[in-house]
């Protein structure tokens, strides 16, 4: 890797297919804006980076963003905003922290791979917890249908992982929670990847970093009702109510990602023309790779069951580890980058995310195809 | 503010001198680097905001910043670098939840503004806390001396805020805590500004939009034998030792606000030449600014005691509504931006970080002095 830095003009030819999982691909023509507004936000003076977050440029940003969302995702006037700091992983914990704590009921998950056992664990730390589905005997390879799980009409929440990104396994629609127990779904890795039924949800949160924008802020779309549940003993940034009466501002937001985030919301609602439009493009893109898997079924071993296939991560198997380290080398000379499979589970994972564009897919489609048919 | 992006070549001549609080101004020429490499990071083949957080290079950007704050600060092993989500307003709960819950001690704080005020009120959640010294009698317009106040050896830790923001109070050097009883402190905003002597600490900390770079990334230097002393039922993203062992990678760290973290150290250290530098920088700056307050007695009255004034935000008033209203809009009309004081103290607050330039101190000063030649 050279340091010095490559005049701008000519970078852009530079710039590989990337499969990463998160951080991860992000639409050319964003990038573009942040790169020609980096020195000097229009009108304002200075870089977004520099602004305050409580003065008007900064503020009506942080309103388009949330604006923008609501109206990607028909939002209703039931459901707050919120961006925060932490991750998704602090949500594993503000979750149980605001609704189970001290509640004298059982939250509920349905846990389908690594992120789900990570946050039940979280879970845990805060009152009493099942697991009313658990993955782990088939080796999270599907999500449980209608009948496979029973939840009570008692529970605190019900809480899934709408795609588990390690796994490569995704709910093609909501579960049902029981009237009067909110639904919460860790959204990550599929969220505005296509259009949902928000009033369907308690909590639905999503870190950006996957479909939404960089790393460090986090989506979180509440119930209002739910939002005043929590306890005022709860650590301040852990209180879902302060972060809703100061409109994402009870501390410094992270302004530059709430910018990002901003930018590709509009992307999504002026270049790609809203949600459905979205999924289509989705589906069209992982349908390329799961055809030359389910094609060459002696050489490419899918994950996932086929009805649980994830449009977002791609997780597969070659025959060797040889083969898999020669994939992954000759990948590379093709400019197909990030595919290595989470260290957890090996194999190959390929991220499809919103930005990665129809070309991206065909590429390694492609490359899949020739390699099958060279190495099989 | 017109939305449309104006053309790159020439709007770092719109730039004006941002005085604002935080986030806050940022030097040119890291701005610069950020542009260049906004749609290539070098060698990488995708943006740095694309970019795994645990591919090589990204892994390299972040040891990059941490060693390159550990050489500007001198940090000695017994310390980590941490670099955290949530701000400081996190911080304010992070360290009594690991330092002080189930302790059976007391935490002492030097409350010396409104930081110190939200501080120990986040404290109080988590076990006993006493304000050994509170300038609220003094509308806090100083910080104490060594003889103003007892601390117990017996405390869990002595806690202060070595500058606060908004009445522009900042110590001269740190307070002493006794043998055995770790100091703390919230260094938001004079990090990096001046030389320390991180042996002196338990645990020091900085949100990063002030001198260290966007909203969004908070640097936490902690000594080693203090980390383990947190709950393993404290959630999961309030415990330091979970950081600690995955070196700031428990989960996706805010990839970008830390690259530019990285850049900031490195200007620091190649273009300033090191923290004395800095200072000297720093003194002569806010020298500059209060020389006219000095020599306005009757049209300026500085917020702070003199020998307690904050070298990075200067706080004053003038003599009406009126005169405050003209003189914040006629500095807009020189090109001096955001000095309007913070909304809970009213009056101007000129914040005159690491990256405000010399050129912007000095014009400063010098429309201070026509403004009081003219309305005084
Ligand atoms: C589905 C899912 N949940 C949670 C997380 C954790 O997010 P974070 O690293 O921001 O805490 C991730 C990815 O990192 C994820 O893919
Ligand atoms: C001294 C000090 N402490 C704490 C904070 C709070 O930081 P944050 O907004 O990142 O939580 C600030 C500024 O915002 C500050 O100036
Ligand atoms: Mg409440
Ligand atoms: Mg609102
Ligand atoms: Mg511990
Ligand atoms: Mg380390």
């Amino acid at each position: 890797m050279s340091a010095t830095a490559t005049a701008q003009s000519n970078v852009t030819s530079e710039r590989v297919f990337n499969f990463s999982a998160g951080p991860a691909v992000l639409p050319v023509s964003v990038l573009e804006q942040l790169r020609d507004e980096m020195m000097c936000y229009p009108g304002a003076g200075a870089s977004i980076m520099e602004l305050s977050h409580r003065g008007k440029v900064f503020v009506e940003i942080m309103e388009q963003a949330q604006s923008s969302l609501r109206s990607l995702l028909n939002v209703p006037d039931t459901h707050e905003v919120l961006f925060l700091q932490g991750g998704s992983a602090l949500q594993f914990s503000m979750i149980p922290c605001n609704l189970l704590r001290g509640s004298n009921k059982t939250a509920e998950y349905l846990v389908t791979g690594s992120w789900g056992k990570k946050a039940i664990a979280e879970g845990r730390k805060e009152g009493d917890v099942t697991a009313t589905f658990d993955g782990s005997t088939t080796n999270y390879d599907r999500v449980p249908k209608a009948g496979d799980y029973q939840t009570s009409s008692d529970a605190a929440y019900l809480y899934y992982c709408s795609n588990e990104t390690i796994q490569g396994v995704q709910f093609q629609s909501e579960p049902e929670a029981p009237a009067g127990v909110p639904l919460i779904c860790d959204a990550s890795s599929d969220f505005l990847s296509r259009p949902l039924d928000i009033s369907k949800y308690g909590l639905i949160y999503a870190c950006a970093q996957k479909n939404a924008g960089p790393a460090g802020v986090t989506a979180v779309i509440m119930r209002k009702d739910l939002i005043d549940k929590g306890d005022a003993g709860l650590p301040g940034y852990l209180n879902y109510q302060n972060h809703y009466e100061a409109d994402s501002m009870w501390n410094t937001p992270p302004t530059f990602a709430i910018y990002v985030l901003g930018k590709i919301t509009r992307w999504l609602l002026d270049d790609i023309g809203g949600l459905e439009a979205m999924k289509a493009l989705n589906e069209e893109k992982s349908s390329m790779v799961y055809d030359v898997i389910d094609a060459n079924p002696n050489f490419y071993k899918g994950h996932a069951q086929v009805d649980c296939r994830s449009k977002m991560n791609v997780t597969f198997n070659l025959p060797s580890d040889e083969l898999l380290s020669k994939f992954i080398k000759e990948a590379g000379e093709h400019k197909l980058a990030s595919l290595a499979g989470h260290r957890s589970v090996g194999g190959i994972r390929a991220s499809l995310y919103n930005a990665m564009p129809r070309e991206g897919a065909q590429a390694l489609a492609q490359f899949m195809s020739d390699f099958a048919a060279k190495n099989g």
